[in-house]
C-alpha cells in the first residue's frame, strides 16, 4: 500500500494556490482521513521568480510542463491552468504514464470528457472532475453516487454565476442589462468580453457535462440549444414579475420515452421555484429523479477557494482509491445510445411579448393564430403602449410542441395586426394566480 | 470477486417494499452500475400471508429474524424494520457475521451509532446510513465525501418535514397550530402523538448524527438542546413577518474555537435566507465551510420512494465495495475530543416578544436591564395591545452570549413594569431594513 502520495500541480493561479494552502492547511485532516501523507512535489508555474504566498521550495517550480507529467515521483496531477487542446494532451500523456488526473477545466471535459475518461479506465487510472461544474456544489458526485439508484428525468442549473448576478441586479436593484454588466464587470464577476458567459456558452458546456452523467448518454456539446441574456429588457422583467415570474439563465436537460433535450435559455421561473431564489452568484442544480421527486444542491459556483475545496474532495478519492488499489474501476461508460428529441416532441410553456396595433379584431387575429397551431393561453395582459395606436400584448402559454411554436413564430410576421415580436422566453411552473 | 449479491431485507413496510421495487425494476442499471446482478433473497415480515404489491417467493419471507441475519447466502442487511434495542442487537449480529448493514434508522443511528461503526469497521463491514437523515437527501455522503477537505464551521438543518409543512400553514394561510397539526395529522405527515416531531426530538436526533459527522467528535443525542414548535403562536409569526423573517424549526450545529454547540429551536430566519423558502414537508440541511462558503442541499426529508432510494445509494456502494474488496475501510472515527461550548461561548440575535404595562418610564427600565446584561438591540416594535393599559414590545437582539440571556430572562421577571415574556427565539440574519 502507498504510504506517500505525491502530487504535481499544472497551473498556480488562484486556484492551485488554494488547492496546495488546503494541502498543507489540513495535512493533519488529510493523514486521518487517508491514511497517509500527501504533498505537492512538483509545480508548472508561468514565471519562476514571482512572489507566491504559498510555501513551495524554488526546486518543485518549472516552466515545462513535461516535468510534471514525466516526474516518476508525481501520482496525481492537478490540472487548473486552463486551456483545450494543448492542456488535453498533457492530460492524455498523464494517464498514459499511470498517473490519475483530477481537473477543473470544463471546457475540456465538455469538449473531450469522454476521450479522456475512455484513456483513464484503459490505464486503470482515476480521472475526476468535479470542479469543472458549479465549483462548490458536490453535483457530479451527487450524480454520479447519491441517485445511482434512481432514474433522473430532468435537470434544471442556474450554473453560470455572472449571468445570476446580472439578472439579479436587474430584478432586484433595477438596473439596466448594461450598467448590471458593467456592475459584474468591476467586482470581477464577468470578463471584459463577456461574451462565453452572457450568451449562455459556459453554461452549455457544464449542462453538456451534467447530461451525460445523469443520462448515461454521450451527449456533445453541440447537442445543447443555447440563447443568453444579452436581449433581456426592462420590460420583459418587468411583466414577468407582474406575473409572478423571476428570469434566470436556465441549463435545462430532460429526458422522456429515452429520449433526451438539452438547452440553456433565459427562463421565467414560477417565485415558488426553489431556485427563483437563487440569487447573486450563486449557483444551483435541481435534480428531478423518478423515485426521489425534487432535490436541489445549491452553492458557490466559481471563487478559487470553493474550486480548491473540490479538487481536494477528488484528491481524497483518488488517494483513497490509490490506497485500495482500485483506481479507475468506478468510471462508468455511457449505458445508452444518445437520442435526441425533434421538435414535435420537445414540450414546454412560453412567454411572448408582441406590439400589435390597436385596432378592433387584432386579438381575434392572434387568438386565432395560436389556437390554429394547437396552443392556448394561461395568462394573458394587454397594456397600452406610449407608441400611436400600439398596444403590448404578453401571453403566458400553456405547454406545447416546439414545432408549433416555429409554425406560430414563422406564421405571426404575416399578420398585418402585429408589429413585432418582442420576446420569447420559456416558462416554468405556475407564477402568480 | 463476488459475482451475485444477496441482499436481506428486515422488514417489509412501504420503504422495504420501494427498496424491493427498484432493486427489481433497476436490475439492468444495478448491473450496469456495480458489475453483477443484486437480488433480495430474505425478508422479515409481520404476516405471512399479507398481499404484497411485490413479486417474493413464499419461501423467501420468513418471520423470524435470525432467518436473515444466519443466513450464509446473505451478503447486506437492509434494516427498515425501525426499532431500537432489540434492532441494535440484529444488527450487531449481523456485522459479527460478515454481514454489511444498510439502515434508514435515525433513532438507532442517534443513539448507537458510534457502537455500530466500531462493530462494522472490527469485522470488515460496512455500515451505511444515509437514509436515516433527510430521505432523500445525499447529506451524509456531501458530509463525508464532497467536503472532505474543508472545515465546517456551521450546519443548520429542516430537518423534520412535520414541523416545516405546519409551521408553512401557519405562514402562508394564516392557520393556527392546532388546525395546521390536524391538516398534516389528516395528510399523514404527523403522527396521532406527534410529540417527537413538534417537540424537537426527531430532529435532535438527526442532528446528533450530522454533528458527529460534520465535527468528527462523539456528538451524543444528550448534548443537543431542544426546544419544539408547540407554543408558536400566531402573533408570533405576524410580528417576525413584519420584521422580514420566516419561522422555522432550525437545528444548529456550530464550531468555534474547537467547541461545538448543538441545538434545535424554532428560529426566525431573514427571508432573504436561503433555507427561508424551504416550505412545506421539504428538508433541506445549509452547511458553512470554512473554504467553500455557503452550500445547500435541499429535497424529501422522507416518503417511502426517497428514503428508499437512499437506501439502495447505500446498497450500490456496499456492493462496489464488496467486488473492489474494500468494505469497512472508509469508516473513520472521530478524529477530536468532544468539548461543548459554556452558555458564555454561545451568542446569538433573540426575538423577545413581551407585554409590559405601558407607563412612563417603562421602556427606560428595559433598556437598562438589557443594556447591563450587554445586550443591545437591532430593531424594537411597540404596539398597543387590547389589554387595558398594556403594550406589546417586540424586541430584535444584536448578538449576545446565551450567559447573557439567561440573567436578563432571570432578572427581568423582578420589574414591576413587566407583566410578561411571551416569547423567545432566536434570530437568523438581517431581515427587514
Amino acid at each position: 500500500m502507498k504510504d506517500n502520495v505525491k502530487v504535481g500541480l499544472l497551473g498556480l493561479g488562484t486556484v492551485g494556490t488554494g488547492v496546495v494552502k488546503i494541502i498543507q492547511n489540513h495535512q493533519e485532516q488529510l493523514v486521518h482521513r487517508v491514511g497517509c501523507p500527501v504533498e505537492v512535489t512538483k509545480v508548472l508555474v508561468k514565471n519562476m521568480d514571482k512572489k507566491r504566498d504559498v510555501d513551495l521550495s524554488k526546486e518543485s517550480l518549472t516552466l515545462d510542463p513535461y516535468d510534471v507529467i514525466n516526474d516518476p515521483d508525481v501520482d496525481v496531477i492537478v490540472e487548473v491552468m486552463g486551456g483545450i487542446d494543448e492542456t488535453k494532451q498533457y492530460l492524455l500523456d498523464a494517464l498514459n504514464q499511470k498517473k490519475h488526473v483530477v481537473t477543473a477545466n470544463k471546457d475540456l471535459v465538455a469538449l473531450y470528457g469522454s476521450e479522456l475518461l475512455k484513456a483513464a479506465s484503459e490505464n486503470d487510472c482515476d480521472f475526476y472532475y468535479e470542479a469543472s461544474v458549479a465549483g462548490g456544489i458536490p453535483i457530479i458526485r451527487g450524480l454520479a453516487d447519491g441517485l445511482a439508484s434512481d432514474k433522473i428525468q430532468k435537470l434544471m442549473g442556474i450554473v453560470n454565476g455572472t449571468t445570476n448576478f446580472i439578472l439579479t441586479k436587474m430584478h432586484k436593484e433595477g438596473m439596466s442589462y448594461e450598467v448590471a454588466l458593467k456592475e459584474a464587470q468591476d467586482l470581477g464577476f464577468a470578463e471584459a468580453d463577456p461574451t462565453a458567459d452572457v450568451e449562455g456558452l459556459d453554461a452549455a458546456r457544464k449542462m453538456a457535462i451534467l447530461a451525460r452523467l445523469a443520462f448515461s448518454m454521450n451527449i456533445e456539446l453541440e447537442d445543447v440549444n443555447v440563447s443568453g441574456i444579452s436581449t433581456v429588457s426592462d420590460s420583459d422583467l418587468k411583466h414577468g414579475q407582474t406575473l409572478g415570474y423571476t428570469m434566470k439563465l436556465i441549463g435545462y436537460a430532460d429526458q422522456s420515452d429515452e429520449r433526451v433535450e438539452v438547452s440553456v435559455q433565459p427562463t421565467f421561473l414560477a417565485n415558488n421555484h426553489p431556485m427563483a431564489s437563487v440569487n447573486d452568484e450563486y449557483n444551483a442544480v435541481y435534480v428531478y429523479g423518478e423515485a426521489v421527486g425534487e432535490t436541489m444542491f445549491y452553492g458557490p459556483g466559481a471563487g478559487s477557494m470553493p474550486t480548491a475545496t473540490s479538487i481536494v474532495s477528488d484528491l481524497i478519492a483518488v488517494v483513497t482509491n490509490m490506497r485500495l488499489g482500485v483506481n479507475g474501476k468506478s468510471i462508468s461508460v455511457p449505458q445508452f445510445e444518445k437520442r435526441l428529441k425533434s421538435a414535435e416532441e420537445k414540450f414546454a410553456k412560453y412567454f411572448i411579448r408582441l406590439h400589435v396595433r390597436d385596432e378592433v379584431g387584432s386579438f381575434s387575429e392572434l387568438t386565432k393564430l395560436f389556437s390554429s397551431n394547437s396552443i392556448s393561453f394561461e395568462k394573458i395582459l394587454q397594456l397600452p403602449l406610449d407608441k400611436e395606436g400600439m398596444a403590448e400584448i404578453v401571453i403566458v402559454t400553456h405547454k406545447a410542441s416546439m414545432e408549433n411554436y416555429s409554425q406560430m413564430l414563422e406564421q405571426i410576421k404575416d399578420l398585418a395586426v402585429v408589429h413585432s415580436v418582442e420576446s420569447f422566453y420559456r416558462v416554468e411552473g405556475e407564477g402568480a394566480k
